[in-house]
């Protein structure tokens, strides 16, 4: 969704009117777009890049030393006129000629087309490098669109440029680059054009759109959505399928998103990608993961591959510095030795060997950890849904993360263990892995628990469960300050470890009494639920550290329940 | 929409890879993140950012050389553990102590504080310094949540260890910079967990909500839509509401997207935020407008303002080079005069001065060229909504531009003007201002028909507007190269000239013959518009080039017709 602007219609101008603003240090705005405001004494051919807008960085991102010269910038999605092209140009260029650069698109060739035969009556000589990468829009290699590939191919314009070669020259290293690069990308959502409720197209549910436009067009084809893994065995393949007659192994990788699709996402799209380069015996030379070639806020993605030869290599790898791409490799730290980077861990304690009721003690705690971790799998989404209401969503993702690792890391724990190694191992592997405010109370929690049972104990009584809950109970208030109240996982602890407590203390049997604290708590967590809508979104969010969130004391409570069946 | 990963309880682990892959030039992981593979020689305190994953690029995309030494790394949304935050924090340390900084979450608090205890014991001097810059959250200034702030204090601290500060005085700059930080933010939509269906919240529909969190939570108050400029006003008058005390005239600015927000909108935010503060007398220091602390896919933006005293001004403007921050001073270009930017445009053409009778002609074009605008207007949603089928949806929009612009250029040029001269001057407005492909063509189609009215006629036959509309024909197809059966507008244009011209010689008067040019004009639209559909997505998009949208048929159908009323 495009949501800031001011009158739809004026959203080129003014979005252009805040990035001139911006970057007023080194760029200054003419009819039709931007040029570089670098001093004189450096003249070079003039690379000029453009097309429509609404796909920043590109084009006027791209534009600075080491890259563009200069940025036409038409109306979104929209080729900029030949009147427009032909003004850049003209405060663009140095006296040693003009390269234009763009998408193969039909208003593009048209209007900088006539451009360049104005400048020509002119005196300025411009020359058309066409970007033409896109696999899936063509059979015929001259008739496909240009998308993702424009970044390398400017990309190499600008260094031939900057390294001071000749129109002829520069021309040359463009269309070079651009026979050197294929482009596949895929599409997961249309994009909103400025002022419109609904998007260009929609991609199905459960689908992608292969062979995505970047002006709104949808995919060629909807296919089904796969998994991150899928996805990049099918843009490596189709794109290594299309590689260049005579190709070498060297390649420059763009893995660009539309938009929507988040730099995380593409991080972990990318680390299969390599993998599978690699294993096919490609070697990659400076790859770029991120938004370069944009179409709003379209959702998707794109995988280009640009063969390198030696010159193109240089290009794709010389230092730029624009508003949106910055490569300086003096900047770049020198790398420390593996070595030299220090990892310790805290030694592990270890191990007592525990007497025979404690060995089975631990096989009873196990079994109680992996049936908590089922009872939270199949909750997990509910206690999510109850801690959006108030809080960040994550309690139930959380949970299953905490219990997984802490049953994993009891069940890791020697068979000649006791309880407090099961219960100790289980609470640190739980604050580790899941991390997050649950994530330390719980773990620290499980670990208190534990220290309270004596692995060497030939036998254990009601006391000792008193007193572990007890602990458990204390390191939850001891680290996060909540109180009985507070609409924390307090409010239905406190009440359970005392009822079991007092029980305890009258005789109960242990299961009686850990039965009849259960209800209490399992009353208090349904009170403290109801009162969540209330506390709902006008509760200041900082006060979360007064205790864990919301969700936490149905967590207790259902945890609490289940474990009812384990205590004899 | 988080659409790509592979299994979602995994999806941290898997970015983390990719990431670490792609910047394995310069960047280690280590269990629980990342640090910074600087050699050594270049001992310094360690700053170490961190909190859970989902905001890239913070955390781990700032870590390099002027920012951070390395980064703790948690679940999505979930404060790493205590263990995660030393392991980076021991391999992050150069001997000189080490800064935990993060924004003010309760797990944050809990974890690193823990971790700051494990290393005490271990000999390493770690201080925290808890980011708490989002005025929405709470009245206290201390219980404030971090947000976007994050960036300002981080960036600081980075800056103080780059200088070689010691352990006292980095922390005090960071507490500094926290000091004079403060954030106020907007959500549009929610985010989407990897793996899940649907939002982790809604902003209703017309809304946005006030105060935002970057974990998840909703804002804390829907308030009504506004436009950019109004937002603007919001955003500067609240944080300007919240100046420290004593703060001073210069502040630097982050205009934080929050995933989903575009960089164009933020640009476009920003040129009214920027002369706002202007307005108010503050100068701005090296403003940053971008995706700086996001939230997944979460649309929305925030505003922060750090107030600048010189240290921190020094430190704020300081380089850094990192994965996702790159600021290297020195390869800013040297701004060369504005007088040396060239921008020369042709000279304009003598006016002609008419007969009465081109006088005449000239504003019954202007009065024809103002029914088509309304025309358009009236049809651009539709036109839009045809064009998408095929195209990029910009149709109805290219259009209105074009001819709005064409219009007042016709409406510009003197009253003394004959026909000729109106139509040059809306041809050259029309495809100057709309661009595109459709702007050149509709363009140089209105010019061309002007040139053959003369402007000194005495009278205007039936004959002239049939060599007009055969030059307008000649035009687009020369031009746009398309031929009929090509599903674009020459389809209906190449069948209207040729009955128009039919009729004429047949003798009727052009009224008539206008009209039943126009009847086959129409019918020819909607058989072609019959075949959308079918064209749909299998058409390559790279066919373009051979002519102009589908949609153009239509417009051309319905432009002639409206025409018929102003034929005389």
């Amino acid at each position: 969704m495009t949501t800031l602007f001011n009158d739809p219609a004026r959203f080129m101008e003014d979005q252009l009117a805040g990035f001139l603003d911006l970057y007023s240090d080194r760029l200054v705005g003419v009819d039709g777009g931007v040029v570089s405001a670098s001093a004189p004494g450096s003249e070079q051919v003039s690379v000029v890049v453009g097309g429509g807008s609404g796909h920043y960085p590109a084009f006027a991102g791209l534009v600075g030393p080491g890259f563009a010269a200069g940025a036409v910038v038409g109306n979104i999605f929209t080729s900029p006129s030949a009147n427009w092209a032909a003004n850049v140009a003209r405060a663009a260029s140095q006296g040693r000629g003009v390269v234009f650069t763009y998408g193969n698109y039909a208003g593009d060739n048209m209007n900088f087309g006539l451009a360049q035969q104005r400048l020509a009556a002119e005196g300025i000589d411009a020359r058309l490098v066409v970007v033409t990468d896109d696999i899936a829009s063509a059979d015929d290699p001259a008739k496909r669109r240009g998308i993702a590939g424009d970044f390398t191919v400017f990309k190499v314009l600008g260094a031939a440029a900057a390294q001071g070669l000749d129109l002829d020259a520069v021309e040359e290293a463009g269309n070079r680059a651009n026979d050197a690069t294929r482009t596949l990308g895929v599409a997961f959502s249309g994009c909103t054009m400025p002022g419109e409720a609904t998007p260009l197209f929609e991609v199905p549910d459960g689908h992608l759109g292969l062979g995505l436009g970047i002006h709104g067009e949808p995919g060629i084809k909807d296919i089904p959505l796969m998994s991150a893994d899928e996805l990049a065995q099918l843009l490596v393949d189709r794109v290594l399928a299309e590689a260049p007659e005579g190709a070498g192994r060297r390649v420059a990788p763009v893995l660009n998103g539309l938009g929507d699709t988040k730099y995380e996402e593409l991080f972990l799209l990318w680390g299969r990608v390599s993998r599978l380069l690699a294993e096919r015996g490609y070697e990659v030379v400076q790859p770029e993961v991120g938004e370069l070639v944009t179409s709003l806020d379209m959702g998707g993605c794109s995988l280009t591959l640009m063969w390198l030869d030696p010159d193109l290599e240089r290009w794709w790898t010389a230092d730029a510095y624009t508003p949106a791409f910055r490569r300086v490799g003096a900047a770049v730290p020198a790398r420390a030795a593996a070595a030299d980077l220090v990892r310790t861990t805290a030694a592990a304690a270890p191990l007592v060997e525990a007497s025979a009721t404690g060995v089975d003690l631990a096989a009873s705690v196990r079994r109680a950890l992996d049936s908590v971790q089922s009872l939270l799998e199949e909750n997990s989404a509910e206690l999510g849904r109850i801690d959006a209401v108030a809080g960040d969503g994550d309690h139930g993702r959380g949970m299953v993360r905490g219990i997984s690792a802490a049953a994993a890391a009891g069940r890791s724990v020697p068979d000649q263990a006791g309880p407090r190694a099961v219960l100790r191992a289980a609470g640190r592997a739980w604050a580790d892995d899941a991390g997050g405010t649950s994530g330390i109370l719980w773990g620290a929690a499980l670990e208190a628990a534990g220290n309270e049972l004596d692995d060497t104990a030939e036998r254990y009584t009601a006391r000792d469960a008193v007193a572990a809950v007890r602990a458990f109970r204390d390191s939850i208030t001891g680290l996060g300050k909540a109180e009985v109240g507070d609409k924390t996982l307090i409010d239905a602890l406190a009440p359970f470890a005392a009822t079991l407590e007092s029980a305890v203390d009258d005789g109960e049997a242990l299961p009686a009494a850990w039965s009849a604290a259960a209800a209490v708590a399992t009353a208090a967590a349904e009170a403290t639920a109801s009162l969540r809508p209330a506390l709902g979104r006008a509760r200041p969010l900082a006060e979360k550290s007064v205790g864990t969130p919301d969700a936490g004391a149905t967590s207790l409570s259902l945890i609490i329940t289940a474990l009812a069946t384990h205590v004899r």
